[in-house]
């Protein structure tokens, strides 16, 4: 099939997937609001555009990936906005973390125009966005996700087709709900070890072919004991999809106490200036709040 | 090696575990507090004794495996008790998850007669103790571990050395930490999902392949989504470790946030009489305070 397709938003999740795209044999039209953002993109063949209406207006498919609901908003329904130059009948595929509630009314708001969307966020780091193997969670009109889907299969590995619009957002939330709840299981757990005399290291080399094993004591773990916070996935990300959920939960009449409570813990490490550490960086919270350093050398009693 | 075994407590995991160590060719003298317990053990071979010390008298390895902390100093320390049968050289291993303070304080008083322990807590369920697939984490001196550890190989698959004597137990508590938290973070994924009209067993499928899927995910969501609360490992047991984990940070005065937080919703359900219910009935709790249940049916909007 000769499609025409473009890709908004080049930073670091969406620089290598557009670039995955064109690997793919799908030449992109591209914009990203930084211009040298654009330059990787050129020099593998994309061709730059001036602005999201511009990318848009020969387009059969429009891919997003920026960081907010509002970023979002701006690129679609801004000036020189997508919704501007999209012709009906194309597709916006958005695979940003945004408000399920917002991602329901520019759906509404596209197929007015008669611009069909998708809401794809991922699962995944830079790295599994570099080599195609992100997880996809995707709400819209199922024929839609059929037509995307070879796209995606570029993107990614796991791609799940779960609802109507926003329900690929919801998804999302709920994985942010898994992640975060694990992330401050393994801060605790490290800190409790160390308080205790005991090397969190060796727990988690313990814990990790057993039942409580995860990716989050395995990855966010091991940046945890080395301190190693340079990101990966940033707090003040981590904050945001936390905020959404948070958002959507306060919106709906519902209590996630434990969400709530961890909510918190980033938002504490938002005010501590440490937004562009590596998430994983909260188990500074739980450390400082005891005054317990999980990398303090252990005496032996 | 011809070493003479004690086993001592033969409920859901002690039976299993004792029967699996005659298959492993240790001939067991053996003592459940029910006389009807040691039957199977009987006929599959072992003798049957009249009390803790009668196993310990002969024996050169006395295993137990029982509830909490005072079933393990009553079986050690109290009338016609372990201490009282057993020789200078044998070795005491608690395989039961106790606190790691009372741990570390039996330890002293058994080797005050000579007698050495391990503290071996495990991780993992009936099935795992059925197929000798448990994980086991072992406090105590090294050369003792090396020793045991034949037989260790009998029970489970993942035995992981952590230090001296009650580390075990506080590599189990850090277990019990991580579980605790992903099972939280299941339950508030699935209610939030279902009250934003979103299938919980579709989010299940759609995560269980990423980086948020992990066992709790996988096992604990589908008792969830099947509201299939039959045990398994119980809400009293799983209270009881969230006990000892919050006495033990009570006393060294550390602050576990969310494990708090948990232990409070384990304490609800045991307070509405669901403490023989299997602990993924957490999901009961969230489900309650939201008055949204994720069997419901859905209704296309």
């Amino acid at each position: 099939m000769n499609v025409n397709v473009g890709f908004i938003g080049l930073g670091i999740m969406g620089k290598p997937m557009a670039l995955n795209l064109i690997r793919g044999g799908y030449p992109l039209r591209v914009y990203g609001r930084r211009v040298e953002s654009m330059e990787p993109l050129t020099a593998a063949g994309a061709q730059a555009c001036a602005s999201p209406a511009e990318v848009a207006r020969n387009a059969d498919l429009i891919f997003i990936m920026v960081s907010d609901t509002q970023d979002v908003e701006q690129v679609i329904l801004g000036p020189e906005g997508v919704i501007s130059g999209a012709r009906p009948g194309c597709t916006v595929v958005d695979m940003s973390t945004i408000s399920p509630a917002a991602t329901r009314s520019l759906a509404a708001q596209l197929t007015a125009r008669g611009v069909e969307m998708l809401d794809a966020p991922v699962s995944g780091g830079e790295t599994e966005a570099v080599n195609g193997a992100l997880s996809i969670m995707v709400g819209g009109k199922p024929e839609v996700f059929t037509l995307v889907k070879p796209l995606f299969e570029r993107l990614g590995k796991n791609i799940v087709y779960i609802g109507g619009n926003g329900t690929g957002q919801l998804a999302k939330a709920c994985n942010q709900i898994l992640v975060t709840l694990s992330i401050e299981g393994v801060a605790e757990a490290f800190t409790f070890a160390r308080k205790n005399g005991v090397d969190p290291g060796r727990v988690r080399e313990a814990l990790l072919g057993g039942f409580a094993g995860n990716k989050s004591l395995e990855v966010q773990g091991k940046r945890m004991l080395d301190h190693d916070f340079r990101p990966g996935f940033k707090v003040r990300l981590h904050q945001k999809d936390l905020r959404i959920i948070m958002e959507t939960a306060h919106q709906m009449g519902l209590a996630l106490p434990g969400s709530a409570l961890v909510a918190q813990n980033m938002n504490a490490l938002m005010g501590s200036g440490e937004g562009d550490l590596d998430s994983s960086a909260l188990v500074n919270v739980i450390e400082r709040l005891n005054e317990t350093y999980i990398t303090a050398p252990l005496h032996k009693g």
